[in-house]
Formats: structure tokens, sequence, C-alpha cells
């Protein structure tokens, strides 16, 4: 086609939804609503396209030949069909010019209002309004505007005239300025602008309108709008329509007014239409809430032909658009006219009714139904919450870290949240920050509050991956264990006082707060059914215990993704066993390599003793957890943390200064020896130091008891219920396939030897974390020694991107989100780009050498539904999330299926 | 060909070295010699081929069929051609069994000796050689060596019954047994035989011989060969050859003999013969170094047809193998044999000198005479060293860490080596162990030794990298640093006391030793302008100062490929400065962080200022060093080192500390303020923190400050000497495009400022580091805004591999090299499957975005011969490395565009 023959301009009555990349949403919205609904109940207008835009770009602001003419022939069509003209001195239409990429790009571009105002047509809309003041209002805004975004004059000169204007008349609000006053304002603000611009005013209405057109054209190229788009990855050469279209007044008196109205209630979904009405308002009064609105059976009362129309409209729009629509409408003069229909926000408790509503009344199918749902929003329906109507004093907020609420005593140490579980009371535990050495005080409190830290801190983190309610960055509250007080604010509390908080809105109180436990109700299990119908993706959860394992259960999970086992060797009352174990293991590892360069050596005395203790607690708990899970998988990793965090440097130092009190000289020197090698083993970098499979390398035998403990354990559950577990023994932190291949060759030998011993059988598939770059890179030779790989896209985030977790979280990370470097953090919605394509490079290549290989996430981006899409897409069996992140993980991979 | 009638059995005379896979190296080798030297110079025999072992192990221990026929047609052949016969009572063939696989396996495979000898032959052995006592130690030999090789049965039995034999004659040593003594110990061992394997030891000497050759096929399964081919990646389906090959004897009286010759002198290739003899000696004589050895002068006097039929074959084996070769010969009676010829492992002196000598002669071409150099060997050229005839104690000997000599007094301290070097004296660093606060002491000290650390620890790293020589791991030095005394072993020092240490070698003395310093000689200029003419891969230096850019020049540098900009900042003058402005820009940035989120804010007044003196004191620096590189490229990388580093914790607890003994209440709150900015900075992973680009974004103004000295210098430089600097500016540590977005668009409105200031114009070229994973994998976004790009392999392979340098030295890579799971430390040698890998997508993204993307290395792996080969393979455009490594890179670039 002839680009000079192009129709530069589509009116309402000719576009539709689909035609988004040509109407811009604003203008393709509006058209379709104009189908929807007829010509009549939605102000008219067209809009001038996007390929006018680009076309305007490329000429270097050259208008397109052909769009002048045909805005003309468009606004034509509008006056004949409205009956108003533009400029017409006595019922003169007015349009507003609005731009509208075909991405949204909230406030980045321009708008102008009241074109259609001049000298002449200001008298005609004050008769027909019989309001005067709104219609110099309305022209005096009009020439403000127009000076600012069509010729770039600053707001400052039309600030300080209405100032002063303000002033002369006595009044302290621009509403109390009378027609006279505001006559004479615009007389202040045509010499302005011409002062400015050295031209006076358009007064010819046409020529308005193409400013503007030309300005909207132009904002597209402001550097606000370049900015933005380069953040959020949006093409410059999309570019913006205009959308040109008639106002509508809802203050022309007692048979007008304006409001907002839902189809549905947006927090129950209950099927009656709500909304907020103001007579003889503008919309602008009913959003800005100054007066008190009315509600839609005010509305009825007032005007019940206008109602009747209203809900009519109201039907046909959730109709058409199969989903809870949030309107603008405006009646002008006993007119109804729609100005705006979207898809209402709403609460997960009416999201969830609404979808299974819609299915019942055949207005959605199920597909559909669940595409309304957003994932991310479900985790509300799953936490204990503060009772609705609780009253109380918030102290402060923090950073909403865990969704639920807790309550319970302050408990500034983990020991001493230990010794309150151990009292059967509930306690909160409080602390500036929290390590790994606080992870038994998560386990025994029933809440966690920081001071510092954002929601990918430690503290957030295994508050989530235990659904442990969790406030972060509460920079209020200040901590001082060594007084045992907490300061919030100006409040003083002591250790023992008892508080609450909110995970959901990072609320802190001290006054008593009922909680209540919502339930997965009936709506929500329909919602989960059809997820699990559709779904490809499996769902798993990380659980360490079997009161996890009860809860994983409960919200669905088909089995266990990640047992972690260190939390095992960090319970209180194996601390001291562990320390020694270690210990000795370390020391007689550095015995051997002195003697033999490493290449051999008995399992000695000591660390196989601790070892064989250390076995017998591990198959107790791995028994529990196995019975719980009835044969479904579970997939334990082989113990993962630092060597140090086993070898606490501060523990031998107590232990010295104690042993030099009491004068005893030999236990100073066994501490002593001890301390040394926790010195040792201090890490510059632990995240990238002596741990996962790394540990199992150092410490022979460390992995072949876990193992040992595993399959006695699955014996032991398969003799008592008659069912097998199906457990599958996973090794962490591999990046060489030699390590893989070493462990691999011990845990073999042990699983056979047990097995052997019982006379039984029984599979036991093992494989390992991917959660190193080199991993993925290598993943074909990895996957022959592994019977499965799970990805563990936390560590994977942290070396791909060079981030450690715990530092970019107290300094740069907040400083990159808060700047726009970043679009989310990475350690809750996975780095496409980067993570992502290790994630796909790994299993194309783990699947070139095996192609069944069973493929699972185990990181807490397991339950993050952008994240949980990407997995989808990247072919992963299953991904395993915390339990409380469950029924999210299931209706994001139903909808990742869906896409 | 029908497997049945293959050849299995290959003769000496119809193999080369082309047959490898069938022959194994040690058949193919001695085939090809007897086709150079001809049959009568090197003892016959024939190779049973791997196909027969592959065929062997597929028939799962059944002999092919046909080859015991080929196997006695060979021997019948070999019984003709020495006119002698195995067996033969009177003057028997004895034959050696020998495995030899395609690649070399030392020591995995087995070996049996003095095939042949039986009750009767052994005789015969004693009458023809006259030396009853060698014929029956060899049978005895033959026995015990069969014994374990063939049937299993372990050495003890035969041990326990030598030292019964001693002990009967009274004598100390085997060899001390008379023929007596032996002939009954032979008894003895034959009885031991039969019960051990209740058979009588077979007397037949060719079931003697197919007894050996199976064993030789089965120890290509046993569990040592398994576990070393798959360490060392060989295929398990290549199977071993089994050589057969008469045995010679040189102890056969006046006229025999044995010795080792090398074609030219291995220590200087001077191109005379030289060698080692023993007359009526076997070859292990000459190896176990019991008697004197005499020379070939000797050899000369004593046989001068045998010296000059051994320099004929010296002269034809080294014009056919092109290289100084290292033979093994043996003259049995007047005959000589050669029994092995090999390329000589030769002195870097050597390889330069033969290299060069060979050109001229005409015995290699230049390429193949480069090829004959190891690049890694050449270090020792470069560097000062002990005078040759130097006599010294050695104290202790630690790991050779950074080559060279050097000497000085003791320092225990940074500060203490920066006060001798300004006092004119020499120090040596001496520390249990270093980190980035002794990195001035490198600078001002001669040599560095710590009692800690391996080969790639943060001393030997940093060391190399300033080519200071340096010694690790010496645990036998105890540092008491508050005692200022140094342990060595039992000799107690001082601080000052004068020390030396060869980091060539790892000796440490404290008496007073000679340094001389080599220079490029020649031969070596020679060679290394072949090798600028053949390579394609560019070679410039790792240079912080213009002392080093003028050692890198005269090394041979191209440019400056890495500039660290940090060594400006930790000069000791600067400390003070350096400190508080990073204290007054952190403050800064909380402020600023506090009231706007960190959207704006001025650049704040301290910092301000702080910046522009250092910015004083930074362009000096680079006008220095641009001067220096008169016009060669020169790429400056901006600060890079984690923030905390600037404002360390322990210098503010000291400040605090002296305030409160001051009494000094102001100081102490300034101290305090600052000490917890200091703790807040510290960082659990500060590998992984906040530095590099994440500084430049965190700091504004900072890399504005830089960006202008560098500018600024330049133009300076230009001005004074005419010639136009080429600088390059590069960005550390970029993990998203953004980041370099952001950066660029700083440092290039800089730039412009700059040069517009001096209305000059110069084209700087901004890139970036690519040392995080996430970079490689988004390369073809961060070209976009990239003029280039340099690999970061150390980086690169921390987060690829997951590895904290300075941890996984300390405590796992040491196991892992000596079990043998890695083949050498990544950090020595770039890991080609991970890392590599990384670097490769990187390359192809980076010049899919723009096609002549200039791409460098400027890791330590830049040095590394190996390292050098893959970056050439990869596409790269040039490596940097440090001035010392420079030669050795050009050679290396050169083998690599010759492969």
């Amino acid at each position: 086609m002839n680009p000079e023959r192009r129709p530069w301009v589509v009116g309402f009555s000719k576009g539709s939804t689909e035609m988004r990349a040509l109407l811009g949403n604003k203008g393709a919205n509006l058209a379709e609503m104009t189908q929807v609904l007829g010509p009549d109940r939605v102000p008219g207008g067209f809009t001038i396209t996007t390929a006018a835009c680009v076309r305007y770009q490329e000429g270097e602001g050259e208008m397109p030949q052909g769009l002048e003419g045909q805005i003309r022939d468009a606004l034509t069509l509008l006056e004949e069909e409205s009956g108003k003209r533009l400029g017409d001195p006595d019922d003169p239409l007015l349009v507003s010019v609005r731009s509208g990429a075909p991405v949204s790009m909230p406030g980045m571009l321009d708008t102008v209002l009241n074109l259609g105002l001049n000298g002449r047509s200001v008298e005609g809309l004050a008769r027909q309004t019989g309001d005067a003041h709104l219609a110099w209002d309305s022209r005096r805004r009009l020439i403000q505007m127009f000076a600012e975004v069509v010729r770039g004059v600053s707001a400052m000169s039309f600030e300080e005239a209405l100032i002063a204007a303000r002033n002369e008349s006595g009044v302290e609000i621009d509403s109390q300025l009378d027609e006279a006053a505001l006559r004479k304002l615009v007389t202040r603000y045509l010499e302005i602008f011409e002062r400015h611009t050295g031209e006076p005013f358009p007064d010819d209405p046409f020529s308005q309108l193409i400013q503007s057109v030309r300005a909207v054209f132009d904002s597209w190229e402001n550097d606000r709008a370049i900015t933005y788009r380069r953040l959020n990855g949006i093409p410059d050469a999309l570019g913006t329509a205009v959308t040109v279209q008639r106002m509508v007044f809802g203050n022309m008196g007692e048979r007008s007014g304006s409001g907002v109205a839902f189809t549905r209630d947006p927090t129950t979904a209950a099927p009656i239409p709500v909304g907020d009405f103001l007579l003889n308002a503008q919309g602008e009064d009913v959003v800005a809430g100054i007066r008190n609105t009315e509600d839609l059976d005010d509305l009825q009362r007032r005007m019940p032909d206008m109602h009747a129309e209203l809900i009519d409209s109201l039907t046909r729009l959730e109709a058409h658009y199969r989903d809870i629509q949030d309107i603008e409408f405006t009646i002008e003069d006993g007119r109804l006219y729609i100005l705006q229909t979207r898809g209402a926000k709403r609460h997960a408790r009416a999201a969830v009714q609404f979808a299974t509503d819609a299915v019942r009344e055949g207005l959605l199918s199920r597909d559909h139904a669940l595409r309304t749902i957003r994932p991310g929003t479900l985790t509300a329906l799953l936490h204990p919450a503060f009772a609705p109507n609780a009253e109380f004093e918030e102290l402060t907020r923090g950073v909403p870290a865990s969704p639920g609420a807790a309550a319970g005593v302050i408990a500034l140490t983990a020991q001493a949240a230990q010794q309150r579980a151990a009292e059967g009371e509930d306690s909160i535990l409080v602390r500036s920050f929290t390590s790994a050495d606080d992870v038994a005080g998560f386990h025994a409190a029933r809440g966690v509050l920081t001071a510092q830290g954002g929601k990918s801190s430690h503290a957030a983190i295994v508050a989530r991956g235990m659904g442990r309610p969790c406030v972060v960055g509460a920079s209020e509250v200040k901590v001082d264990p060594d007084r045992g007080t907490v300061t919030i604010g100006s409040r003083q509390m002591r250790e023992g006082d008892r508080i609450a908080i909110d995970g959901l809105t990072g609320v802190v109180t001290a006054d008593e707060v009922e909680l209540v436990r919502p339930e997965i109700d009936d709506a929500f299990n329909e919602v989960l059914g059809w997820a699990d119908e559709i779904r490809t993706l499996g769902v798993r959860a990380n659980a360490d215990t079997a009161e996890d394992a009860r809860h994983a259960i409960d919200m669905g999970a088909e089995g266990i993704g990640l047992c972690r086992t260190e939390h095992m060797f960090f319970g209180a009352d194996r601390e001291e066993l562990v320390r020694e174990m270690f210990i000795a293991g370390e020391l007689a590892r550095r015995e051997r390599q002195h003697a033999d360069g490493g290449e051999s050596g008995p399992l000695e005395g000591e660390f196989a003793e601790g070892l064989n203790r250390l076995g017998e607690i591990q198959r107790e708990d791995f028994r529990d957890l196995l019975e719980v899970m009835k044969g479904l998988p579970v997939t334990i990793r082989l113990l993962d943390p630092p060597l140090h965090e086993f070898i606490p440097v501060s523990g031998f130092e107590r232990e010295l200064s104690e042993a030099r009190e009491r004068g005893d000289k030999a236990g100073a020197g066994r501490a002593s020896v001890r301390l040394s090698v926790a010195r040792d083993l201090e890490e510059v970098n632990p995240m990238l130091g002596s741990r996962g499979a790394r540990l199992g390398i150092l410490l022979r035998g460390l992995y072949e008891m876990q193992t040992r403990a595993i399959v006695e354990a699955a014996l032991d559950v398969a003799a008592k219920t008659g069912t097998v577990p199906r457990v599958e023994i996973m090794l962490p932190l591999i990046a060489f396939e030699s390590e893989l291949e070493l462990l691999r060759e011990g845990v073999d030998r042990t699983i056979t030897e047990v097995l052997r011993g019982a006379g039984a059988e029984m599979e036991v598939p093992v494989g390992t974390m991917i959660e190193l770059p080199r991993a993925c890179l290598v993943a074909e030779q990895i996957a022959e020694k592994a019977d499965f790989f799970s990805f563990g896209t936390n560590d994977l985030t942290q070396t791909a991107l060079g981030l450690s977790r715990d530092d970019a979280e107290r300094v740069f990370l907040p400083e990159y989100l808060s700047r726009g470097l970043l679009p989310t953090s990475p350690f809750e919605t996975i780095d496409i780009d980067g993570v992502g394509a290790l994630v796909r490079i790994a299993a194309e290549k783990g699947r070139a050498t095996k192609p069944g290989l069973p493929l699972g996430v185990c990181g807490e981006h397991g339950g993050d539904p952008a994240s949980v899409e990407f997995f989808h897409a990247a072919g992963l069996d299953y991904v395993s999330c915390s339990p409380y992140r469950i029924p999210v993980a299931r209706v994001a991979a139903a909808r990742a299926a869906l896409d």
C-alpha cells in the first residue's frame, strides 16, 4: 500500500482489542467497548495509529501526508454523531487527546484535555452546563496544559499567577475562585502564554488539536519515555497511538454524575454489582474522595433508568470480557456513558470464588477461569492472619518477608527460642539479622522479626522455607541481646514480653491479636483440582522433617524434592556430638594427608564412632519422614553447609577461656588445638568454600553414613508399613564429574552393602544438584553418573551473577532495584537470560546423554509463579518449594501449561 | 578381514611410529628405531597388537584364535635372526615381555623379564656369560616376577626366603650371595611357587611366554589401571600391546657394557654427544649410581669401534627424529645395541640454543624448531638466580611460587618492608600468609616468603603478577610478628636478619648468595623473533606502574592489557586520604538513599573533594605509565576491590581505642561512627560482594574521577611527547547490561567533557571485563555497549566453579589434586570444559553483535602455555600476563599458531 494512502485514523466503531499494535491499548479498548455497548454508550472518538507516529518519527517531525485530512474527516464524523461542533460558541464539542502505546507505559507520555475551548466556545460551555465556573476553569486548565505539553512552557509562571489570583480574591483553594476571578486569570494566562512562546494562544480549535497530536508524537522520544522503554525492554520502533475522544461532563446538573462500578464484589466475588457514585460531579471527584460517595442503590433510587442501563452495560461487559470488570462511568444530563472498563483487581478469595462461579455459570471454561487467577496472590489464603476485625496499635512496619501472622514472647537468641519451645511457650525470634547459627531458633519460634535485611535475606529465605511468618528490615527495631532488651521506636520491651507480627503486611504490634488460620475451602480446592488436571509440571515440597512432610501432603505435594539433612545436624541435642565428630574428622584428614598424600587411610576411630552415633539419630529422623510420605518420592540431599559452620570458633573460644578460668591446663590445651582447627577452617568466601560435595570428599565416611541411615530407614519403613519408600539420594555442589563419580562410588557401595545385608531389593536413584555454572556446561558428562538432576537455582544465581545473597541484599541490591538497574531481585524471580540460560543448557546436555533424565528444581524459585512458568517452558519435570507455596506452584504450573 | 586371519603379531622390522594405536608406544618406537638403525643395532623382537588384547578382553580371557601360532612363528624368526633358541641349554635366547599401551600409563601395566630361563638354560647362560651369579640371580628373579605378575603370588614369601639366604651366607646385600647360595635359593623359590600355585614352575619357555602375555593382557583390567584410565580420560577400549624382545647383556665381560647418551649436551645444547658408561655392567647399574660411571671419551679409549658405532647411531637418530635424543645402549660382547631413544629433557637454555642451532644446521625448519621448546620452561631464563657455583646451607625448602631469586633483610609486615625500602635497603617479606593488606609490602620487598599456601595462594598470585620472587607453603617457617622473630626449623632469626630465597626451587637460606640476572641472549632473542612472526595472538602485559611498563616493553609486550588502578589507592602516602574519602562517600550514599530512594543527589562535599585530590595523584601515575608506553595500547581498569578493603575495621578499632586512651571524646565518637560503617561493610563473601562495577554504581563520581584522570593524563602526554597515547577504559565485574550502560554513560560523558574542555580529539574505547558467567551468557547484549571484551579468567574460574581461590587452596584443592580429582589447578591452567566453554560462548555472542569486537584475556592464565593454546583456538585477539611471563606467552602463542 502506498504509505500516503494509509488509513492513519481509525474510528472507535471500526477497531477492536486485537488491533492493539496499531491503535495502542487505550484506542483498541475504547473501540472494543464501542462494539460491545454500541456507539451511544461510549463517548465517540477516533484513534491516530502508531503507524502514523512511526512515520512521523521517521520523517523527523513532519506530519505524514494525508494525516491532517483524515483527522479532519474523522472529526467531522464525530461532530455529526454528537451533534456538537468543535469551537461552537453555543454548544461546543470538547475533546481529549491522549497517548496510548501498545504496551503500558504509565505516566510516561502526554495528554491534553478540554481541547476546543476558545474565547467564544467557553461561553457556550458555560451556558450549556449552566456552570460558568466549570467553563472558565476548564479554559484556564487547557491554556496551562497546552502551554506545558505542547509548547514546553514551565508551570511556574502559571502557578504564580494562580497564587496571585487566590490572594486577590482572598480565598485559599482554587475551586473557591469565582467566575470573575477566573476570567481575569484566563487573561493573565493568555499573556503568559504569549510572553513565553512569542505567539498568541491558538484560538482555532483544529489547530489546537493538530498541535496536541504532534506533542503526543514528540513525547514518545522524550528522555523519560526512552529510559522507561530501555528498562522495560520495550522496542523504540513501536510508536504511540493518539486517541481523540469527545469529553463528557458529569457535573451538568441533577441528571448528571460520575462513578466507578464492579460487575461483582472484588473482595468476595458475590455476583452483585457494587460501586460508588457522586451526583453532579466529575470522575476525579469520585477518586479524590473529598465528597462522600453514594452506592449503586442510591443511584437506583435517584435515577432508576440510568441504574438499569448501567447494570445492563455491566452485564454485557462481563459477559464479553469474561471476567469481573472494573468500570468508570459518567452520566451527562441523563445519558449514561461508560468511559473505561478493565479486569478488576481482586482479593485472592474473590479470585478463587469467581473462577468457580464463572465455570458453574457457564461464563468461562475451566481453562479460562484458571487464567483469571494470579497465582502469586494465593499465598494470602494459606497462612494464619490477624483476625479481620482485630484492633491493635501498629508499633512499626517492616518488610513483609514470609506470609502469615504469629504471636509469642520475644526471644533474642536461638537458645532462648528453643528453651521457650521446650517449656511449651510460643516465641518470636527477634534479631538484628540472622545467620546459620540461628536456624535452630527458626524451628523453635513461631515467627521471626529482624531489624535488617530484605525479602531475600537469610532470615526471609529460611523463614519462607520453613513457612514461618517473618518480618525483616524493620529498621526501627533496635536489639540489644546483652541487656535483653528490644526498642521499637520509643517503646522499650524486654525478652519475654509478648509481640505479634504479620508477615503479609509487615506489621508489628505488642497488643494481643486474635489469629485465624484459614483453611483451603471448597472453591480453592476445586481450582487446585483443575490445576492438577491441567499441569504437566510436578510439584514437590522442600521439607526436612516429618512435620514439614505432613504439611506438604496437606498442601498437595507429590513428593519431597529437597530434604536437607543439615537441620538434622544442627539440633540442640546433637550440637556437641556433631562438633566433636567434625573436629575428629578434620584432624584425621590432616594426619592422613601428612602421612601419605591422602591416598588411603582407615576411617579413624573417634570420627567413625561419631558418625555411627549420628547415623542412628538420622535413621530415626528419616524413618519418620518416609513413613509420612507413604511411598511418594523423597529426594534427600547429603550434607551441604560449609565445614566451619559445624566447628564454630566462638564455641572453642568460650571453652578455652572457661578452661583457663578453672585453671584446667589439659582442658585449655585441648580447647586450644580445637580452636586452632576452627580458625583454620574459617573462610574468606564460605559460599565458595569447603561445602557440599567437597565436604563429602574431605571427610571420608560422612556420605556413606548418611546413605546407610537413609537406606536402613527405608527398609525399616517398608517392613513396618508394607509400603516401600521411594528414596532418592542427591549430592550437592558438584562442579566436576570426577567428584560425582568418586562420591557415587561410595554411595552405591553402601546401598548395595545395606541391601545385601538385609537381603532386600530396592531402587535408590542417586542424582545431583546442578547449582554451579560449570555443572551446567558439562552436564552431558555429569549426566553419565547421575540418575537425576535437581537445579539449585539459589546457588546458581549467586555464582552465575557473582552475587553473594547476604551481601547483595544488605548493600547494593536495594540500590539496584530502586535505580531500575534490575526489574526484580534475581533471588525472587529467576534471571531468565543468565541463570535461565544455564538451566536450559544443562537440561539439553543432560538429556542428550540420557533422554529421559528427570529434571527438577529445588530453589526458592520453585514457588515463584514467573519462575515456574520458565521451568515449565524449559521442559523440567517438577518444581519443589516450601509447603506453604505448593498451592501457588500448582496453579502457576497449570497456567504455564495453558499458555 | 576375518578376525581369525588377523595378523595379531608384528615384527620390529615391519612397524613404525605411526602404528602406535596397534603396537602401543613401546612397540611402535622399537619398530621405528629398527627401521632407522637396521635390525643389527636393535635387539630383535615383535609386538602382539592391541587388537589382540581387545579381542582377548571381548573373549573374556580366551586367547584369540591364531595368536599362539603367530607368536610361535615370530619367535622362530627371532631365534633364526639371533642365532639363539629359547630354552637352549647352551646359548639360550632370553626375552622380555612388556606391556605398551597407545598412550603412556607409567607403572600401571605389567612386565616379565628373563623369560626362557629354566633348569637347563640357566646353565647355558652361566657358561655364555661366564657369570654364574648373573645366570642364577636372573633365574631367581624370573621365578619371583613370574609368580607375582602371572600367578598373583605375594612377594612376601620370596622376600623371607631371600632374607634367610642372606643370613645363612652372613652377607648384607643380595649381590654378595655366591653361586651356591643362589642355587639353593632358586630351589627354595621353586618350592614356594609350587606351594602357592599348586603347580610346579613351568619349565617350558614357550609356556612361560604365553602365560606372561596373558598376564599383561589381564593387567589392562586391574583396578590400578582402570582408575588411572578413568582419571586421565583414556578409553577402556584401547587395549595394550605386548612387546616381546630379545634381552641383551652388558655384563658379559670386558667387551661388554651399558650406558646412556645424549646426542647433544642437555644443559647447553653444545653439539657434541655426551653420556655415561659402565664397563661390564647392566643398564640398571648405570642408573643406580653405585659404581662411578665413565664418559664417552673413556668408551672411545676402551672400545674405539663401539664408540664410533655409537656416534654413528646417535647421529642417525638425531637426524631422523630431528631433536636431541636421549638413548640407552648396551654392548654385548663387542656388539652395540640401542635399547631405547627418546626426545631429551633439556634445560631451557639448551632448548633455545638447540632450536637456533638446528635451524642453522638445516636439521629443522624454524616452525619445527619452535616445537622443540616447551614454553613453560622458559621462565628459568627470565629471572635472577643464585649464582650457579654458589655454596650455601639450605635452611628449608617451600613451594616455588614465583620464579627468581632474591635476598634482603627479613621484614615481617608491609610497613616494615616499606620502611626498609625508604631507607634503600632490600627486604624479604616473611609472613604466615598474605592478604590484600600486604600488597604494599610486595611492592616494597624484593621477595616474599610465606609459611602457608600453595602455587595459587594470594601471595603466589600477587608475587607472580609483580614478578617478585616468592616461596610459599614453607611449613617449617614459624613467624611471630609480635616478638619480631622467625624460626626456620631449629634456627632462630630476627626481623632485620638477612635471608635469600629462590622462587624457582623453593630454597631458603640465611647465607649470603651471589645473585645473577640473566639477560635475553641472542639465541633466545632469535627464537622470540620467530615466535612473533608466527603467532597471531597478541601479547600484552599486566602492568600497573611505569616501572612495570618498562619491564613489560623489555620483555616484548605489545601493550598493556590490564592496568589495575587499585594499587594506586593502596600506596602508603594515600591510605589516609583514600579511607576518609570512601567513608565520606559511603555516608553520603546512605544519606541519599534515606532521603529520596537514591534517585538523585549532588556529589557530596567531602567525597568530591577527596576524589579530586586523588584524581590529581592518579593523573600523575597515569602520565608516567602512558609516557613509557609510547602510543601502544593501554587498557586501564577502573577500581575493582571490595569496598570494605578501603575502610578496614582494624584501622578504626585502633583509632577508637587510642582516642579513648587520650580521653578524646569527640575523637572517640567520630571513630565509633566510622567503625560502625566499616563493620556494616564487612562481607560474608567479599568475592561476590560490593566490588567492581557495583562500587562504581554505589559511589557516584568515582569512575568519572578515574576517567578524568586517565584522559587528562593522556592529553598531557600527547602534548609533551607528540605521541598520542592509546588508552582504553575497562569496567570490571559487569553482570548486567544495565550496569554497563549506566556506568558507560558517565564515563563517556566525562571523556567528552575533558576533550571538549581541552579542545582536543582522541579515541578512547570503553570496554568491559567478562568475568562472570552471566556476562558470558548475555554477551550479545553486553557487546552492544562495549568497545572490547577482556576475559578475567581468575574470577570467571571462581564463579563458574564455585571455588573461592583463597579457601580452595588452603583446604580442598590440595586434596583434589593429590587424589587425582583434578589434573591441574584450574587457577593455573584454564578449565577448558567449564570456564573455556563460557569464554567460547561469550566470544561467539559478542562477535555476533559486533563482528570485529576485540577480545583479550587478562587473568593469570594469560601466561600459561596450555591456556594460551586454548585462547588462540577460541579466536581471541590477545592475552595479557605479567611482564615476566611475556616471552613464555609469545612462544606459546607461536606454538598454538603452528598446531
